[in-house]
């Protein structure tokens, strides 16, 4: 018994690695947050071949998944399943839908899908609930920007749990990341599938090097972060009825201002 | 004592009131429903102006809520809030959001809030699961038409509930509605304030009666329902892990051939 403990407490500091790594969380119940989508894809920012018609700049539906580490929704330099090239591509769930729906069944790797609304302008926010379990404690999920070829922000297998407990709060920075599944260079490019297939990979302000390349910016080092996202747990006194919402600000647009 | 069960026992005769009527719900517990919303929006079925590009015709991210009586989301031949505007106009969630949370928090009169990604044609599915609770059997949601100028489709104030028990299926044809804030006649007419604003109307083949509008079918008696919505109950063995979705079918088309 003294061995276990202290192999758990091993584990548990070993919980400290990086994002996405197998580690074992010995939390003891399911952990309850709110996920908090913040497009920060501004004209500002972002002012190259900014889209303003048809559809102006915006982000699709948030669909994301709770999960152990044998589901992975997508991963960098991997190529995207069926469900992540539609979604990327179309802002088409249901394939995506399916897919995790038989990684739940077929080897029980899912615990929960969350979706949150489309945002109608880049710098808006949307928000909903998920629910992690101590054997399913990694978030993935993803956001289709629109307009874009097949061009996507997200989280691959983010580890909500530390050891014994459920983090308290998580925010990360998002870039965008191309699906590998259609060739465009630009927010409005026609539609032109990438034969063979290429992986996911990050676009960066000289990745695609190519000035024609929407994300290029050969002055910056690095991209401003297009979105960010902010997961904070929900204490057990904030759960129940009438609570669906914990503190969503008041207004987007007052928030986009204060962070930007 | 052998009143109050009469009591009871009339009162569940009298839930099968219409539909949004105030009923005493007496089940025991919460409820867990899968909510699979079919658009049936083809250009077969609605010929006229039909929208094929920048954007196709498609279906905003559903919004939903599971509520009392003491809320209402929208109503016909009422006003629509702030929040039904934005999402009804923009497909922008983030005010509705807000107003629920506000009834939930002030008011009591909110259980839950659900949302379902976006569908990018006009005859796709979405899904996602929603619970009910016996103080808050009612469940309401919207879904933009897109593009439109301030068209959805929805449910208003569906009593899940039938007295002393949970429906096992719900299944409702939906026809558009018209937000009565923006005063287009055509899925793509620009956008054009309605001042004073006007209450929610149902958009019918005779109604507004006028060659222009998008669903001005004057020799149909009916239009077709532009969408269906179909509520299952989730049965207590397919709670739980790795059963995030129960039965969704295997393609969307496959579907939308059988049923059309």
């Amino acid at each position: 018994k003294v061995i276990w403990t202290v192999l758990v407490t091993i584990l548990g500091y070993a919980s400290s690695l990086p994002v996405g790594e197998d580690a074992l969380c010995t939390a003891e119940e399911l952990a309850k947050y709110r996920i908090i989508f913040t497009g920060k894809w501004s004209q500002t920012a972002f002012p190259k071949q900014y889209p303003l018609y048809r559809p102006p700049a915006q982000w699709s539906s948030l669909l994301g998944v709770t999960h152990s580490s044998d589901y992975s929704m997508w991963k960098k330099n991997e190529y995207a399943s069926n469900g992540v090239r539609d979604f990327a591509e179309k802002g088409e769930a249901w394939a995506l839908m399916k897919e995790i729906e038989e990684a739940g069944e077929k080897i029980q790797s899912v615990h929960g899908i969350f979706s949150a609304p489309a945002i109608s302008s880049g710098t808006g926010q949307t928000s909903t609930e998920l629910e992690a379990h101590p054997r399913h404690p990694l978030v993935s999920f993803v956001v289709r920007i629109v307009p874009s070829p097949d061009w996507f922000v997200g989280i691959d297998s983010l580890n909500l749990c530390e050891g014994d407990h459920w983090m308290d709060e998580v925010s990360v920075d998002l870039f965008p990341y191309d699906a590998g599944t259609d060739s465009g260079f630009t927010f409005s490019s026609p539609n032109f599938a990438t034969i063979p297939q290429d992986t996911v990979t990050e676009i960066t302000c000289s990745s695609p090097s190519h000035p024609a390349n929407s994300f290029y910016y050969p002055k910056l080092k690095i991209l401003p972060p297009i979105a960010q996202v902010t997961m904070v747990k929900i204490k057990k006194s904030q759960l129940g009825l009438s609570a669906p919402f914990i503190n969503l600000p008041a207004k987007s647009n007052e928030i986009i201002d204060t962070v930007s």
